[in-house]
């Protein structure tokens, strides 16, 4: 066997089973190796960043890595931008991202760069193989470091030479690193607080936001009268009827200031403590009062729903307490305008159950994770590293992980423009994702930072760099040529109408929302449970 | 006034009136000065790989570098890939990338990264702005470096305070930096090459092939016996009747192997000596026998139409001696089939004097440079560092660069995809941009490279990564959801009629020709006129 066999090899010995690729001919020899295994699932992405985001999707749902398969640097460099939200998602990625022949990069042929200096800004660990005998001890190593909890993206260089050369029939295993030991004296600090005068908020993130862990975190803030947050930006929650709801960390500067203006102490379980988005001027970076006490009970790749165990037994919280659910939202469905409300309501209604939603609404959709505590139970997967064009490929990832589940994907126009290739993997692969456009026919979100930036009515120059509309997109065009049936909303109850008929039917299909707001003016809000305290 | 209105006048006072864009929050400061500034031509690409590609496109007609607006590591980071192209072509470019302000960074807000770390390896130049005092003087280094002959890509990181802050009014200016001294030297060394038995081959690239510089080169060859030969991939050339006629180094490994058998000098005239594109197993990377004497005449920033001027005088070389011209090919349109050929004699007759020919047609179009010699006189511009997805948007930037000339696209399916973006900028900015896609439905070249590897037919998941025929795409739709009109051609003549019809009218145009091979056959190839020597 040749080193490319052997790296098949080696994912597929530890259940690597996917490879999301946009080979060069520098990849040929794997390519040829994928060819010769039919347990590998290959999947095209017509450019990187479908590639990379598809990867995402895939992990977050599937909790094993995929592989990618890219093409040298340049290959590498367009997968970047969603390289950098799976690292802030802590999702488990493995880069295979083919180079020349070691003994040809000294002529600095036109492909030729600095590979390695591409890959570490987005990458936790980069390893260049050293030859063919290198390959399978490289490849599980790089399966070892992606999935190592939380999940980290792995780079790996593979020169066509070590591709190309025989090598020794090994096939190496990855490890599987010892899980955390639960620090008994920092659980004994978080219980202290907990029972101290005046607002706690329990920070999660991560896997604190699956439904198991949610519910003990519920019920020790029922208990103790602390506060639920969810970080900002997460790489996947289980919500919806019948499940904890929690918002989250608001995107607005000023309103996340407002709502930890009386925290005395901040519990992170899997999370980071909170910081702007962006710097403005003459506001903090942190959204804390200095105040504030902040306390780390566990980390991103922690056991957490172990851990909140624990703290639940240290406190002393029976089988009494019980978690706070939401009830199934089984209201109407939109009537008349179509803006993000109007869709909130229309998913919420009808998404199926066990669904897997997507968020890439920006601006569009800030308010829609309260305005679907009550749809049936799904999980739900949102940008986390602000890099745009990750809902497409995200979504399409998810649904090959997920087969046998519905995946609606919220896109807004302006993000969806960088990534709409995925449409055509979607109906390559025939997937069951529904996409939603919020079609404002504006980067709305730079709208309202301009506004922020004091600046006035936008002219000339800022209309030509902000504005969608001139000429408009239209995306039932884009998705035909992709393959991907569609139509266009433009009503609420045309939108229920093409969502209903979307949901009954399998396969890809698109709705253009036309939405008749630019921004949205903050839609039906679900307040929080009132949450009693005894102690 | 504050550090952006600071970026923006040292812009424009040096020259720089052109900012392609793809703005976020951290460059709002910079959006509001650009919106005071209506002198400065902003133009939104809908990705980033679309905004670095007009930058190289407008760059190689202006003679100016464009700036860009990047929205930190992640807008770079998509980017690259066309500046890795930029790069290879000596493009002046200069990248703005905003990034949070400076006291914001160690917060590691979710789109915080390594800005430096990514944009070094496809950068001459970078430089972190300290400041608003800094603005003016780090733009007018950028401004400097760029604009060094050959050309060069020069990213600055503009901080969102430095952008926000007060800055000093100085506007600084940038350097033109001396020009080249003639080497005499080498000069001699050249000419007594020239003068001795057996093949040497002039090798020009970079300024070597416009007009006046490619008619003394062809004096110079036809005096001596030498062969001309244009470099691989070059930013731009200058051709069709009544210039040079000059073929390119081959793609093919063999067949460059087999060109450069006998040569026993190569004398680079703003050239690199030829290296395989990729390594082959058991082939080499270099394309030179081992014995051919490599003399480096001139560097790509020289001057090259002057020290070719130097050189013809020192051989002596006067007025009787004639450059060798192409004869203006007025012959018949193509019938019948609609292969690569065809489409290539469509252009050559139907291509209006002084248009701009943009080249990204990967396989298909590997013999297009010598069909296309009898065309109407032209700027030939292609890909130059193999990283695809250059084509539409160098020509949307041409197009920018040259309002009153004609710019057709030869673009491969597959390379298209990864910016078919750049279509609504062309339909926005109303740019005369003719597009051919050549629908081969595949990555061809794949093909040609997996055969070269000596796999056998395509399996399953070779063809799952190499075609794009399930479902085929359809350029029509794409092109009509960005508000490009378009066409399909099955036919020779339907597409000679389309042609003919988008050359009569101005604005965007796109026709996507159903080509009816994979791989170019080797279409009709005009012999290299003879060359007699008079030494």
């Amino acid at each position: 066997m040749n080193g490319a066999d052997a790296l098949c090899d080696t994912l597929l010995a530890n259940g690597v089973e996917t490879c999301f690729a946009n080979p060069g001919t520098s990849e040929m020899h794997f390519v040829a190796a994928l060819d010769r295994k039919p347990a590998m699932r290959c999947v095209l992405g017509l450019s990187e960043s479908v590639v990379t985001g598809m990867a995402d999707g895939y992990a977050r749902m599937k909790e094993m890595p995929a592989a990618t398969l890219l093409h040298t640097g340049p290959g590498l460099a367009n997968g970047l931008a969603n390289l950098h939200n799976a690292r802030r998602a802590n999702t488990p990625v493995i880069n295979v991202v083919g180079d020349h022949a070691s003994y040809h990069l000294p002529f600095d042929a036109p492909l030729t760069s600095d590979i390695e200096g591409l890959a570490r800004p987005m990458s936790h660990w980069v390893r260049r193989i050293t030859g063919a005998d290198d390959v399978s001890r490289a490849a599980a190593e790089a399966i070892t470091v992606a999935t190592t909890p939380p999940g980290k993206v792995a780079t790996l260089i593979l020169p066509a030479d070590a591709a190309w050369n025989d090598a020794p029939p090994t096939i190496a295993r990855a490890e599987r690193l010892a899980s955390w030991r639960l620090d008994e004296n920092r659980l004994r600090q978080v219980a202290t607080a907990l029972r101290a005068p005046g607002e706690t908020v329990l920070l999660l993130s991560n896997r604190a936001l699956r439904a198991d862990a949610l519910e003990i975190a519920s019920r020790i803030a029922n208990a103790t009268g602390a506060q639920l947050m969810a970080q900002q930006s997460n790489a996947r929650a289980e919500r919806g009827a019948g499940r904890v709801p929690i918002d989250r960390v608001p995107y607005v500067i000023d309103k996340a200031l407002a709502r930890f203006a009386n925290t005395q102490r901040m519990i992170l379980v899997g999370a980071r403590a909170p910081v702007g988005f962006f710097a403005y001027p003459g506001k903090p970076g942190s959204m804390l009062p200095a105040s504030c006490e902040v306390i780390e009970m566990a980390a991103p790749g922690d056991d957490l729903a172990g851990g909140l165990a624990a703290l639940a037994d240290l406190l002393g919280i029976g089988p009494d307490v019980a978690p706070t659910l939401a009830a199934r939202d089984d209201g109407a469905l939109p009537a008349g305008k179509l803006d993000p409300a109007a869709i909130a309501r229309a998913v919420t209604v009808l998404m199926p159950d066990n669904a897997i939603l997507c968020d890439e609404t920006i601006s569009s959709g800030r308010e829609f994770f309260p305005a679907t505590w009550g749809a049936a139970p799904h999980d739900f997967l949102q940008i986390t590293g602000g890099a745009i064009g990750l809902g497409l490929p995200m979504a399409t990832g998810a649904a090959i992980a997920c087969p046998e589940r519905k995946v609606i994907n919220l896109q807004a126009d302006g993000s969806g423009m960088y990534t709409l290739q995925a449409l055509w993997t979607q109906a390559r692969e025939q997937l069951d994702v529904v996409t939603i456009v919020f079609a404002n026919r504006r980067y709305a979100i730079l709208h309202g930072e301009l506004k922020m930036v004091g600046a006035a009515d936008p002219g000339h120059n800022a209309r030509r760099m902000l504005d969608l509309d001139n000429p408009t997109l239209d995306w039932v065009s884009l998705a035909a040529g992709m393959g991907v049936e569609a139509a266009r909303a433009e009503t609420a109850e045309a939108l229920s109408d093409l969502l209903a008929g979307a949901v009954r039917r399998s396969g890809p299909f698109l709705i253009e929302a036309r939405i008749q707001e630019a921004v949205s003016e903050v839609p039906p809000h679900l307040p929080l449970p009132s949450q009693a305290p005894i102690f």
